[in-house]
């Protein structure tokens, strides 16, 4: 079988960066779409998800991941269509979702794939709410956070795609939930749009006052997608034996070496624990949890904002705004 | 019941310290010994335990303990004898323990008072290897560490009263042990006197680099009385599922503002948890490990040393000892 005759548009790495990644970082280009054997399948990517993770991914030291190499497709899950297919399991026609990489064609395995039921959501939803970004939310929370009905549950980022997620299984399974965020629109998506009991504008509020004043009765559960200051405002305030969730820490990644929380002797005083985890690992219960988050979201509980920039080449702007926070809900660059 | 006609000598705090506690920090006077109302008994105070905690109990902030006030006698665990009873439960002549302060009398009731028997070990191992700092060990490697045998265990202050005695645990549930020490004599007495397969001198050696070479399958359980670079170059080491155990953060103590753990992401990268956790949340528990320390004590798995310091007025010094890591063994300060 022949792949198509269109040309693959394809995001790579073209050297480290030193800070914000410019657009000097990649290198955009058309390639042949490669032609699959036997085993193998050909995706039509259609969506990339756009993660504070691949920020990480970029600097070449140890991690979960191997770092991407300078020449290589950037890594990124993405959701497409099978076009083409040499193995058995996946035919022409069925959707998709996989680490695809920043491209418009990627060759694929069926054990890398898994299958999406669109009758269930929308295509980009399988990238929120349905996808790693939901997943992650999910298992940080009640897997590493452990909270339980009555529980004061603080969330960072709380707008963010990853955070208003948290911030939503929290009250659903009966915990007062409180978001910290960057200005007032931001601050008004978490409790008008996401249902969040309260928001802490972080740009122009004392958040550790204002953490004083929102959680009498101290947090349980702190979910921290970005370290820095805000981190060390929330362990001052935890309730003895919080746990605090280190799903990411978007406020350091740029900086040169990262700045530790200051105030982690807190974790000693109120016998508490802080705790990393990677969705990765909980693939056995992914299915599980899409069935949940899907049934959430079909109730109106769990609401997902996607913001999709059009065209692969908004790939390397689109990092940048996830990484200044100036997106909206859950960034995902269309790339067809 | 009068009091006996001598006079109960005492360290009082005079004022809060900036860094290091100078002499001026106390006021050293005698005092009359307090009369006895019914439910009291009067103790007289043999020895007490000098504990890194001490250093955080003088500043004005939040912590687990009330910090101690300006005039009020310091804080400390001792050892001692009950002298007058108007009490059920114990009698003239019975030796117990409990927070009697840096002092030679001490007024108590029979709630605050838990009984010694000398016929396990002598009086200063009930400070030691009997007492808070062997149950600190015992706590924090067991509970909070979870070390399975043939897991790696790293321990900082290795040489110090609580590391030593986490070491030697871990060694005797069939773990490796590497110890953290400063100087060859610690790291000397960390191998030949406490049995850990190796020790890393922090003073004249990278301890990130030896960490790579001392544990090739990575760290299971740190276990961290220090905090610092010790404690980020820990981090960078951890095995998967790692766990680290905050017991202390002594390099930090005299610190104007903690520096937080730069290498905290790698609890992300290798799901790793570090928590906090206080001794003083297993009091029903203590008997059960007092028993099994004694025991392995007796057996000479678990070995003890106290480095006990002669008069009430040798304490401003022996704190400072402690904090400067000055002392080799349990550091006791006999008051009476």
């Amino acid at each position: 079988m022949t792949a198509p005759t269109t040309r693959n548009r394809r995001v790579r790495l073209a050297k480290r960066p030193d800070g914000m990644p410019d657009d000097g970082v990649w290198d955009i280009d058309d390639a042949d779409v490669a032609d699959i054997e036997d085993g193998q399948l050909l995706v039509r990517v259609d969506y990339v998800s756009m993660d504070p993770a691949m920020r990480g991914w970029l600097d070449d030291k140890r991690s979960y991941l191997p770092p991407v190499a300078v020449g290589d497709v950037m890594r990124a899950i993405g959701v497409g269509e099978v076009v083409a297919s040499r193995s058995d399991g996946f035919a022409e026609g069925d959707h998709v979702t996989g680490a695809f990489g920043v491209q418009q064609y990627a060759v694929a395995t069926p054990a890398s794939l898994t299958r999406i039921d669109l009758s269930m959501a929308p295509l980009p939803v399988f990238l929120s709410v349905l996808g790693s970004t939901g997943l992650t939310a999910y298992f940080g929370l009640l897997d590493i956070g452990q909270p339980e009905p009555g529980d004061t549950v603080v969330v960072s980022a709380a707008a963010g795609a990853v955070g208003s997620v948290a911030g939503q299984i929290a009250k659903i399974i009966g915990c007062r939930a409180v978001g910290i965020a960057g200005g007032p629109e931001k601050c008004r998506l978490v409790v008008e749009e996401f249902g969040f009991d309260a928001a802490i504008d972080y740009r122009s509020e004392d958040v550790a006052q204002r953490l004083r004043e929102l959680c009498p009765e101290r947090i349980d559960v702190y979910f921290d997608n970005v370290g820095g200051d805000i981190l060390d405002a929330a362990l001052t305030r935890l309730d003895r034996h919080a746990r605090v969730v280190l799903c990411g820490a978007i406020s350091q990644y740029n900086q040169g070496r990262m700045r530790g929380p200051s105030n982690y002797m807190s974790l000693l005083v109120d016998r508490a624990r802080m705790e990393g985890f990677l969705v990765l690992d909980y693939a056995d219960r992914y299915a599980e949890a899409r069935g949940r988050l899907a049934a959430w979201r079909d109730q109106g509980r769990l609401r997902s904002r996607e913001q999709v920039l059009e065209g692969i080449d908004m790939f390397p702007e689109a990092l940048r705004m996830l990484l200044r926070g100036d997106n909206s809900g859950k960034l995902i660059v269309a790339v067809r």
